[in-house]
């Protein structure tokens, strides 16, 4: 076996766990509200978001690398499992439980790439550079807009109110890409106008 | 409305069509076998092999383009539907409804966004640039995992041989990506050799 063909073996080895992200679902459902949302779908559709918004970007941004980093930002769910924005957990857990799936999944494939993914990933998680700023901020956008389409989809169920979606979502999108959470914030004022949760 | 927030509700309108693709079923499976795949989480995964295999390209490409191009390659199903690669259909009549898709799809976003999107989809389907050719390549490896992990998934259903995987797929992943081909091949055999089919 050529070290080539090995890279290669452990490259597709990577890919194939990584169908697994496909299985593990979120809190919010499709627009249609057929069925909740998968994780593998969730980041096609946010690196789509991504390349269609990236003009609202508050920030100079590489979007190139923003769509590279959504592409891999929930990888660590397969292990870790999603964790809605609304629900009530145990933040320092989490993360100690994303670490070692990090270091399990990424570990799949060559060192050299193992690192290269690694560090994106670690990049989007401290949320502190330009790229991973806008990227959080778009990785916000999309289940608001499912939620809207859903008629509240699922802030009944989580009791959330307009103040929350503000301080949990709001400040986030706002911090990459202000344009678009007032969009958003006009909708989901409408939406809260008549219905009281 | 300022004109900044009208290009804001029609890239918004896309990316809220662009929800349907995650209800396009293809032939293939999860490879757990679980159920059937559908097209948003396809195109996540593939863009993720296109980054995690760009090395392998035998032509200079930009991965970025290519990333692009393999996130918005099956955005006409929402219309037209997936024709799966083993499946008799008529070539012209599909491309027609396709191309009807494309402008339907592409034409919610603003004008300029259209045309650059229509482009690079465009140029996927014509597969003769470096960056098509290693897309389109890549497009084919994915499925061919799959059935490989459910135990030849849907080939004895499309009643498949080596020979048409070699001719219908083969060919297509060798032009882009022949290193990858001669992995997969290998397995295939490997599979075909105890299965007949």
């Amino acid at each position: 076996m050529t070290t080539s063909n090995e890279r290669l073996q452990q490259q597709l080895a990577f890919l194939t766990e990584a169908d697994k992200l496909k299985s593990v679902l979120r809190a919010t459902t499709l627009c249609d509200g057929s069925r909740r949302e998968n994780s593998g779908e969730h980041s096609w559709h946010i690196a789509l978001y991504a390349m269609t918004l990236a003009e609202h970007s508050n920030r100079p941004i590489n979007i190139s690398r923003v769509i590279k980093m959504l592409l891999i930002h929930d990888i660590v769910e397969i292990d870790a499992g999603d964790v809605p924005v609304h629900a009530k957990h145990d933040v320092a857990e989490q993360e100690a439980k994303e670490q070692v799936a990090a270091d399990r999944l990424f570990g799949l494939l060559p060192d050299d790439q193992r690192d290269e993914f690694r560090a994106i990933w670690d990049e989007f998680e401290a949320a502190e550079s330009d790229d991973a700023i806008f990227a959080k901020s778009i990785d916000r956008v999309q289940p608001v807009i499912s939620n809207l389409e859903t008629n509240g989809g699922t802030w009944p169920e989580f009791n959330v109110t307009p103040e929350q979606l503000e301080s949990r979502v709001g400040v986030k999108v706002t911090r990459g890409a202000p344009a678009v959470w007032e969009v958003l914030q006009s909708r989901i004022r409408a939406w809260f106008g008549p219905h009281k949760v």
